[in-house]
C-alpha cells in the first residue's frame, strides 16, 4: 500500500523544500495544498481518514507547514479535532522547518557538551527557532537560557507564553548594543545566534572577552553571519579555544532529523510530530 | 507505461478522498485540478489525449468530482465535446459519490432479496444518491418507488425530471411528519432513508408497525442515525424480522465500486463510467 | 533517488501535456505549479536547490512552460539568478511547446535535405516556431530565410530582435494576399507554414507555380491546413514533384525531442535546454 503524505501549507505556494524531503524520506505520492486555513482541514483530513482502515491506515499522514508557526499551529488543532478513536493519522507540525531546525541546533551543542548547570545566551532568539532551542536547552538541564531582543516588551512577552505552554523558564533580555552583548555574555557558557540573514549579532571582541565561553552556534548562512569567524562549515571546529557550529553544520543535521521524522510517521497511524517529540526522534540521531 | 489520472473537481479545493482512492485502485499518478469549470476542460483533455498515441491511451483517464453533481455532470458533456474518432480517454464521473454510493446501497439491498414486484420508499430520497438508487431498484425490478421531499414540489419536480432523462417512473410523495411517514410505508417492502448527518428519519414506531416491511438501509453514519434501532456496521442482520444495513457496510461496498471502477478505466481507452455504467460494475463485485 | 521534475508554469493552470510527456521521459515524480510570476520564484527553485547536495542535484530539475513564451523566458532568468557556483539544477525552457516543435519542423526538413545556399520562406512565421525555425534553418546553412507577417512592420520588429538576440539576419517581409505569396515563393526552395489552426496560407495554384520550390512543411493540423493538398500525416511523401511535412509527422518528432530532452536533464544538475541547446539534442535523434 502506497504511502501517502498530506501536506497543507499555510502559505498560498506550499513548500517545494518539504515535497523534496518527503519523496527523499520513501513516501510515495504527496497530495499537497497551499492556503489552507483551519476552516477548510476538515473535509481534506476525512478524505485521508475514511479512505483507507484499521492498520492501513499508517500509510496515509499529514504534514502541517508554512511560513507562519502560528498559523500552522491553528492547522495542528484544527487537524486534531477531526480525529476520533483510532480513526486518525499520524501528524508532523514542522512549520518553516522551525522544530527540525531547533532539535538539530540544540542537538549539534549538548551531543558532545554536558549542558546540566550551565548558562545559555540565546542572541534574537524570541523566534520559533530560538524559542524551540530554549526549551530544549532547559530540558537537557541548563541551568539558565537568556533569550534576547532587541525590544525587552517583546522577550518578556516570549518568557511568558513559554512558561504557560511549557512551563519553561527563560531569562527575558534586551540586547540593542554591542555593550549589552557583552553584558548578556558575562557567566555564560553557550552563546547562540538566531538573527535573520546577513545580520552580524555576535563581534569577536565580544566573544573573545567573554571568558567562561565554551560553544558558539548560529543559524545564519548568509555573510556576514551571526557570530563573527564563524564559518557556515564549522561542525565542532575549535578555534581560540572556542567551539564554532555553523548554519551548514546545523542544516545537514536538520535534514536527517527532517527525513526520519516523516519516516516516522509511517510506523503508526497515531503519532504526533510537534515541537516536543521531533526532539526525542533527533536525540536517537547520529549528528 | 504510467497510468495516469486527469482529476478534475468542480470544488476549489480537489477531493483527498478521491485521490487517496485512485492511488489504492492502481494509478500510479494523478493530476489534480480543483475548481474546474467547463470552459477550462478542453486544453486539459488535449493534454490528454494528444500526448500518447492508440492503444496507450488507455493508460490515460479522467475523473470527474465535486460537491454539486450537476456542476460535474456539465464537465461530464465538456470533455466528451473534446473527443473526436478513437482519440478518447476513459472518463469516470462520480461527483460527491453519489454514483458509486447509490449503486451500493441498491447492491447491498437487491444482492440478497428478490426486488421483482416490491414496492420501495426512499425518505429524503430526492438528492443525487436518492435519486441513483430509486433508478437502480426501478431497473432491477421494483414495481413502485417512492421518493419523498418534505416539499411535494420538490419531489415531483424530481420525478420529472427522471422521467425525462432515464425515463424512469417514480412515485413523488411530501413527508413532513411521523404520520405521513407512517402513511407512506404502508405495503412497502424496503424503506432507505438519504437524509442529511445526524437526522432520525424512521422512529421504531413506524417501522415496527409496517407489516409488509422487510428491509430497512441508511446512508447516514452521525448518529443519531436515520433510522432508529440501526447500527453503522448492520450489513444484513435481522432484528425484529426486518433485516438492517447501515453507513458502514455500505460504505465499505461503495469503496470496492469505486476501487473496481477505478481499474476499469485502464482497460480500454473509451470507457465512460457515470450513473448508469457504474452500476453494472457493482453488479459484478460480490459485496 | 527519485527523479524530482519542479514543473512552472505561466499560464494560471499547469499544462497537463507537459506533465504526461515528463512522466513518460521516466520523470519519478511531477511539483507542478501554475500561475508562476519571476517574483515566486526564488522560494520554488531554492526548495530544489538547498534539499539534495553534490550530484545527487542531477535528480532534480526545472521544466518551464506557459503559453506566453515571453513570460517564461522571464522566469528562465529569474531562476537562473537563484543558482550559485555548483548550487543549481539543470532547467528546460520549452514554452507553449515551441522550442521542440520548431526544431522537430527543421529537423524534418534538413535531415533528409541539404540546405546550404538554399531559400526559404516561413509564412505567418514571427511566431515563436517560426522564429526558431528561421534561426535553425540560418544555423544549418540556409542562404536566406524570409519571415512574413501581414504586417511588415510586424515582421521587421521581430527581424531587428533575432539580429541583436542571436545575431540572426532574417529577411522581414508582409504577405497579405496569394499575389504578395506568390512573389514572395520566387526563387524558394522551402515553404513552411506556420499560421494559426485552420488558416489555409499556401494554394495549390501558388507553389505549383514555384518552379524552385522543392520542400513544404507545415505545423497547422486543423483542416483547412495551411498548404492547399498537405495531409497531416505526409512524412516526406513526394506529391506534384514536391516534398510534403505534415503537422502530424512533426509533432510525432517534436514528441521525441520533448522527450529526450527531459531525459538530458537528469544527466547532470547543469543543464540549460533553451531554443539553442534543445535543437542540439534534436540533432542527435533519427526523425
Amino acid at each position: 500500500m502506497k504511502k501517502l503524505l498530506l501536506q497543507l501549507d499555510t502559505d498560498p505556494v506550499p513548500s517545494v523544500f518539504d515535497q523534496v524531503v518527503a519523496y527523499d524520506s520513501g513516501v510515495d505520492h504527496i497530495i499537497s495544498y497551499g492556503g489552507v486555513t483551519p476552516d477548510k482541514v476538515e473535509n481534506l483530513v476525512h478524505g485521508l481518514m475514511f479512505t483507507r482502515g484499521g492498520k492501513q491506515l499508517a500509510n496515509s499522514a499529514i504534514f502541517l507547514g508554512g511560513s507562519h508557526v502560528s498559523a500552522s499551529q491553528q492547522l495542528a488543532e484544527a487537524v486534531k479535532k477531526c480525529f476520533f478513536g483510532s480513526v486518525r493519522v499520524s501528524v508532523m507540525l514542522d512549520p518553516n522547518g522551525a522544530n527540525t531546525t531547533a532539535a538539530a541546533l540544540a542537538r549539534k551543542i549538548v551531543g558532545n557538551y554536558d549542558i546540566r548547570a550551565k548558562k545559555a545566551v540565546i542572541l534574537a532568539g524570541t523566534g520559533p527557532v530560538g524559542q524551540r532551542c530554549a526549551l530544549y536547552l532547559l530540558k537537557e538541564g541548563a541551568s539558565e537560557v537568556v533569550l534576547t531582543s532587541r525590544h525587552i516588551s517583546r522577550s518578556m512577552a516570549v518568557a511568558k507564553e513559554m512558561q504557560s505552554r511549557y512551563q519553561a523558564r527563560i531569562t527575558p533580555a534586551e540586547s540593542r548594543s554591542t555593550e549589552d552583548t557583552r553584558a548578556l555574555l558575562e557567566n555564560a557558557h553557550v552563546a547562540i545566534t538566531c538573527g535573520p540573514p546577513a545580520v552580524s549579532l555576535l563581534p569577536q571582541s565580544v566573544w573573545s572577552a567573554a571568558l567562561t565561553l565554551e560553544i558558539m552556534a548560529d543559524v545564519n548562512a548568509v555573510p556576514p553571519l551571526g557570530v563573527e569567524e564563524m564559518k557556515v562549515t564549522d561542525d565542532g571546529v575549535e578555534r581560540f579555544g572556542k567551539r564554532f557550529y555553523g548554519a551548514i553544520a546545523i542544516g545537514n543535521f536538520k535534514m536527517k532529523i527532517h527525513r526520519s521524522s516523516i519516516t516516522s510517521l509511517f510506523k503508526s497511524n497515531d503519532c504526533l510530530l510537534d515541537e516536543i517529540t521531533i526532539y526525542d526522534i533527533a536525540c536517537k540521531i547520529d549528528e
